[in-house]
């Protein structure tokens, strides 16, 4: 899971929005998640991701991409697709993909100078 | 938190990423949160959200929309602004907003059809 926030990127991006609801067991999960963490960082145009996942409840993972190309060259990664493949035939009850282009973002951190540059 | 997935609207609509770190303990949280969760259901054009956080580490919330109207609209929310306020005085650490146009979504249910409609 990651423990920080994606921040600062300049719109216009992409993102990904994958929500699930897990099977039982882990099932070799684990593992195959870390390849991927690697793996998506060798594409060009990706940009971070963000992950939480409430215990025995909903997991979100949010990826930020800078175009659609890159998400192509993500989507044709061949151990991507195994790793979908394998996501239906194991690891998952049910998910949702949202990809959306993001036309504006703003953030804040406690200590820093208040209000969000936009709202 | 939410337990269910937001699937099968039909594009274009937005969807509003928020993700947090948390101060420690609750400070009132979890009722204006659930206060939040009621009024937002009132605003025309609001789809359905889902929330995860992993204990001690990432929440993302995101929330769906049918337009820029329906964001607009909840943005200018009293309670909800006030809730922004308290959320940045007492709440969070640290926090970051993507608002972005859904251009495609497909899903996957266990027991369905198989293969997602599109990917």
């Amino acid at each position: 899971m990651s423990d920080h926030l994606v921040a600062g990127i300049e719109p216009p991006y992409y993102t990904v929005v994958f929500t699930s609801l897990r099977t039982e067991g882990d099932r070799g999960y684990g593992e195959t998640a870390d390849l991927m963490k690697k793996l998506v960082e060798e594409i060009p145009g990706y940009l971070g991701y963000e992950s939480a996942r409430t215990p025995g409840g909903l997991g979100i993972t949010v990826g930020y991409f800078r175009d659609e190309d890159a998400i192509a060259a993500w989507r044709s990664r061949l151990e991507h697709q195994s790793a979908q493949r394998r996501g239906r035939a194991e690891w998952y009850e049910s998910y949702s993909v949202h990809v959306a282009k993001v036309e504006r973002s703003y953030s804040f951190q406690r200590g820093g100078t208040g209000e969000p540059a936009d709202s």
